[in-house]
This record gives C-alpha cells, sequence and structure tokens, in this order.
C-alpha cells in the first residue's frame, strides 16, 4: 500500500512513518525535512504535494496547528490559526486529494477529545476538531470507488509532556494506542467514523 | 431583557423576533431590512453592530450561510461560504459580543442535524455546525460572571419545504418547536448544550 502521511516530522507522524514503513511505501510530507515539502494552509501547495506523490492509496494526516490562549482575548485573527490550519488544512488535504487517491483508499485525519471534553484556552481547536469531524462524516457518505474517511480522536499524547498540564485528568495515550487507531482507520474498512484509540 | 437576534430577517429570526417581543426589547439584526445592518463575514460589521445595540442579555444567531454541492466539485473556495458564514460569523458574534453582554446573559447560536447526520451536498454546513458546537462547548467553559452559551440544533424547518427535498426522512421541525429550543437556551440556565428541539 502506498501511504502518505502528512506532519511526518512530528511526533504522532514520526511514529506512524515508522510503524508503517515495514511492508508499504510510506510518503512522508511535512514543512520541512520529509520526502515532500507541504503547506497545508496552502491549497496549491497541497496540490503541488499531490502531483509529487501520485496516485496513493492511503492518506494519514497528523497535522492540526491550531491556537492555544484564553477566550477573553481571543479575536478572528488568533481562531484562524485552527480554521486555516488543523480545519481547513485538512479538509483541503481531502478536497484536492479526492482527485488523486485510488479506488478503495482512504483518508485518515486527526481531531482530539476536545472536541466533546473542552479544556480552558483550547476553544480554537475544539472549534477546528468539530468541523473535522462533522466533515467526516458528510465526505464519508459522499466519496464514491470505495473510498473511505475517518478520525483519529486522541486525548493528550504520552510523548508531549508540555501539554500534561493542559489537560488535567485525562489519560495519555500512548504511542501505541495511536497507532493502533491509525491501524484500524487504515487497515480495516470502517468510514465516517471518530476513531478513538483508548 | 434586551435581546438581540442576529438574522431577523430569515424564516428563523422572524418567528423569534415576533415570539420575544412581547415583554422583552427586541433588537434585530441581519444584512438588510432590520433595526441595525450587519454583515456577519466582517468584523468591523460586527463591532460596529453592537456599538449601536449597546449592551444587551441575550444574543440569539439564527444567521448560517453555507455552500450547497457535491463534494466532488467542493474546493477550499466554495467551502469559505460556511467557514466564513455559519462558522467564524457566529464564533465572532461571541469573541467581539463578549465585551459587550451583560452579566448572567446568554448566547444562543445555530447550528442543525447534520452534525451527526450528514446528507449529500452539505458537507459544507456539517463541517460549520461541527465547529459551532465544539465551541459552543469550549466557551461555556471560559466565560465568566455567569454568561451562558448554547446552540439550538433543528432537523429541516418546517416553514422551508424547498429543503425538503435534501433531507429524506427527516421530520421538519415546527416554527413552535425552534422557537422552544431557544427559549430553552436564552430563559433557562443551561450552558455548553447542543439543544435539539425534537
Amino acid at each position: 500500500m502506498k501511504i502518505i502521511i502528512v506532519g511526518a516530522s512530528g511526533t504522532m507522524g514520526k511514529h506512524l512513518a515508522g510503524a508503517f514503513e515495514t511492508g508499504h511505501e510510506v510518503i512522508t510530507a511535512a514543512s520541512k525535512g520529509c520526502d515532500i515539502q507541504v503547506d497545508i494552509t496552502s491549497t496549491a501547495s497541497i496540490e503541488n504535494m499531490f502531483k509529487q506523490a501520485g496516485t496513493f492509496d492511503a492518506l494519514i494526516s497528523t497535522a492540526g496547528p491550531t491556537f492555544i490562549g484564553p477566550l477573553e482575548k481571543m479575536t478572528d485573527k488568533e481562531f484562524r490559526k485552527g480554521v486555516d490550519g488543523k480545519m481547513m488544512g485538512q479538509i483541503n488535504l481531502v478536497l484536492i486529494g479526492q482527485h488523486y487517491i485510488n479506488p478503495k483508499g482512504s483518508f485518515t485525519l486527526i481531531t482530539g477529545a476536545l472536541t466533546h471534553e473542552p479544556q480552558l484556552n483550547f476553544a480554537n481547536a475544539s472549534a477546528a476538531n468539530g468541523a473535522v469531524e462533522g466533515f467526516v462524516r458528510a465526505a464519508a457518505i459522499e466519496l464514491e470507488n470505495g473510498i473511505r474517511i475517518n478520525a483519529v480522536s486522541p486525548t493528550v499524547i504520552e510523548n508531549s509532556p508540555h501539554y500534561f498540564p493542559f489537560f488535567p485528568g485525562d489519560i495519555p495515550v500512548t504511542m501505541q494506542q495511536l497507532e493502533y487507531g491509525f491501524r484500524k482507520a487504515v487497515f480495516g474498512a470502517n468510514t465516517g467514523q471518530i476513531i478513538k484509540p483508548y
């Protein structure tokens, strides 16, 4: 299977690239340090990535920039970080990628528990996650040729301890659990699902 | 209670304005034909609306432009209609309005069943709704001084029969049910809730 991993320079993406290299052709993409350079806030850059990668069987995204800060000081400007990043960045990977993906291929995006379990300072991520999850369910009933789409929604990740103070009481998801979530999405047959790997 | 209704020239907004006029000071706002002219895709226009309205006790939004069309032909351009309209339009009403609202005031936004029950051609609305619902839950835990925020999430509305063909099997929500949903949000004590008036 030919798998593109967007966000492959990050904690999650690196782990998944390593895990899926055995038995699959993995193409890594990120803003730097990967096979293909991509800026997911630019549709031209996404289009260029798919042209370089060619047709593929699975796209995994672990790319999700959002703004972290108190609601009281938040304006449209800060909010757009998550809108253009984690939300439209990932949605555009699908809107554009649908024209490059092979039949029976799959898209797997990243969201997070913040959709339904908010934490202080993360309103931007809650909104971006909610948008991506709504989109995943809607896209699943329109994609044809057996193409599937799901999202993996972890809580805080064990390898990101700097986030722990923001997520009191959240049991960190292990990298192994996260990998299981993506395995279910990529190698399973589900579509339109929000997979919670915990 | 001083209530601002944004989208008051539309089917839902008109009904709510009529229903809440008894016993309350209702200020209507829309792109045209209301007490205050507002373009919710412009933060300057929203700011101007609040300056004209002055402090208030409740903001109701029934304003939700989104793009309707097949996923296969959808690009970032079409998708931004719902992003800048139903999503950021409503979120900006709160981000800006939080500086004008009275203590114990409330924000009530509009989403819809498409968040969890997608229909063909409505991926943009599903995403916008999901974003607003994630935001509502997150904002609820940050707003202070007893300020509340909820969303009302109807299915298709009985007064919009031109939408019926797009929503096979959805039992239309009556205007009375819709009104009950907003009454619960505005005059109740809940916060962070997605109220389904059916």
